[in-house]
């Protein structure tokens, strides 16, 4: 299969690639915006991971910026993909959140870039099969069960088969809102194929510390704070009540999601929608669950919750459907001890590097006076 | 009141300003970008209007253009506004499914705009209430009755308050979903103050021809061609079988909505969604009505079908909820063959300026092959 990877530079990106660059023709795609913003924002992971140029990879590299539409008008022309994973985003919902300028920098960057793919996969390759991440985020916290994106709706004594509407927690969360609607009118309209997945928070170690480990409050998730809290011996930060229930997957689980997405082709015009999650915990079970792994290692680390920087419900009614990638033969490891005291030990292993001041909020939602 | 109006050279724009620019502190906003498009494609308008610096319009004029943040933020942070009426969107359908180039220029132009409005809202001018107006179109056509924006969804047992889901038509309708979607957030995260107006298709003259009409494939409504189609004595071009129904709405009404919505100011975070129609109808009765005014005038006018340029349901269920403006007040003129006749007597005045080779369907939907 002739695949691009968007964003091999990234935690996933990188990690599926190890897993799968003997399986296919692939061109990775990275120009380090992710790296450029860790620069701006003086944050380092916990530890230094090698440039895609240093990585001894089985394909060819490539480093254009996919907002350039020319530069992505040229690569799929050339190549003529079957398949293009689409990881090339500014992932993170606080920096989305901290001003203006940001904001636009991440709706421009993550949108123009799915745009252009989408112009150019038309043009150049339309039946290949486009593979996008999103994020759970996407749909807010409904008070009804989330379905996977399809549901059948029953309203007024009518009956409709629509897609479910979202509502996002950040800016972020809304640039993929846009995505996924851009997605799946390029579907309708031109008879695209694409594969929309929506991620829970992804945690677990990946092999040999080789993908980007980040674990501050502005690129981190949860879950990387909380142990980084745990090993660096301060107070794992919960925002506001911790009622807050969010979807989880482990590492292996997402890129095997990947890989079985890639196996699974849309047909003409048809947009799939999968909620790449296994399971799903509240904030407060999350930071428990970290404490007692954290003891199991003679780790003494308490919870000390802090006022919520971000506009969101900290508690409500939880429940997400995830049985398109169950159907296509995912068998999910739920979140344990062992894969927790695997991650501590990690970080606990580059203790040194961990810098505290990083791990507190430094943006806040609301600003309005 | 403390008035910006957007996109005042426009259609809409225009006669909104010819009968309230006494009542409101205005200061008017265009930079002549449908002017530009329309030179683009050589498109001529049924007559010339009046530039915004010749109008004789009592109100301040500026002529930035809003896709220029640090512009809009001066000027927000100079007028501190009460409110903002968001007319100044590159409007037409067609153009925006013309290839990927005015596909994304379409989604700049509109989403960049709307997002550098509340922006600078936020930081200026937070209790200004914003306007924007939307489409019909954004929702597509389900099989259900349309709400107005939120809706009662009792699914698998739960029930929640949510925004519909929609379902655009294309790229231009995308681009306004994207701006309603950034709006409800900024509503919800930062408290500001929005109505969504989504518009039918307006019709009708205004007084004395002041303000820009259209009677092209591109810019022009179907209204707008079939009547100039029944006075250059071609056949009324109906898109496919014709059953296709839409929102309607006099452009007197259209004009008496934004006075509403100026009226009644949302609470601080509350998004107000209003369809801005009075009735609907399908292509094959307005053209029939068309005709039916024409024969009065002593002009015979005979319906064509022609292959639809679009991907669309040609045959669908159509009902709208359009309570929120009869709740304000709003007494609804319906579509007659007085208001038509009034119209067809305007194009004939001015018979003489139609080229009937920009009246054809000049871009179609579905590029695949």
């Amino acid at each position: 299969m002739k695949l691009i990877v968007l964003g091999a530079d990234g935690y996933i990106g990188s990690e599926f690639m190890y897993r799968n660059d003997i399986h296919h023709d692939i061109i990775v795609v990275d120009n380090y915006y992710k790296r450029t913003l860790l620069g701006e924002e003086k944050i380092t992971p916990l530890y230094d991971v090698p440039y895609i140029h240093e990585r001894e990879w089985k394909c060819k590299k490539s480093f254009i910026d996919i907002t350039d539409s020319s530069a992505v008008d040229r690569l799929i022309k050339n190549f003529k993909p079957d398949a293009i994973l689409h990881l090339g985003e500014q992932p993170s919902a606080p920096w989305s959140m901290n001003g203006a300028g940001k904001a636009t920098r991440t709706i421009d960057n993550n949108l123009n870039g799915t745009l252009n793919i989408i112009f150019s996969v038309l043009a150049h390759a339309p039946d290949a099969h486009i593979i996008k991440i999103g994020s759970m985020g996407e749909y807010g916290t409904p008070n009804v069960i989330i379905p996977e994106g399809w549901f059948d709706l029953d309203y007024r004594g009518r009956q409709d088969r629509l897609l479910f509407p979202k509502n996002p927690h950040s800016i972020y969360h809304l640039s993929k809102v846009f995505e996924s609607d851009a997605l799946a009118f390029a579907c309708k309209t031109w008879g695209l194929k694409v594969t929309d997945l929506n991620q829970g928070f992804v945690y677990g170690t990946t092999s040999e510390a080789r993908s980007r480990y980040c674990y501050d409050a502005m690129f981190g998730t949860s879950i990387n704070r909380f142990i980084a809290q745990a090993v660096a011996g301060i107070p794992l930060t919960v925002y506001g009540k911790g009622g807050q229930t969010r979807g989880l997957i482990h590492i292996s689980d997402s890129i095997k999601c990947l890989e079985l997405a890639l196996q699974n082709t849309p047909t003409a015009g048809q947009f799939v929608v999968a909620n790449q999650l296994t399971e799903w915990k509240t904030i407060n079970d999350i930071a428990a669950m970290v404490v007692g792994a954290a003891e199991q290692m003679a780790i003494t680390a308490t919870i000390e919750p802090i006022d919520n920087p971000r506009t969101e419900q900290e508690e409500h009614f939880y429940q997400a459907d995830h049985s398109v990638m169950q159907d296509y033969g995912l068998r999910a490891i739920p979140i344990n001890h062992a894969l927790l005291m695997e991650q501590i030990d990690l970080v606990r292993f580059y203790k040194d590097n961990i810098k505290k001041e990083l791990i507190f909020p430094m943006v806040k939602w609301s600003k309005r006076g």
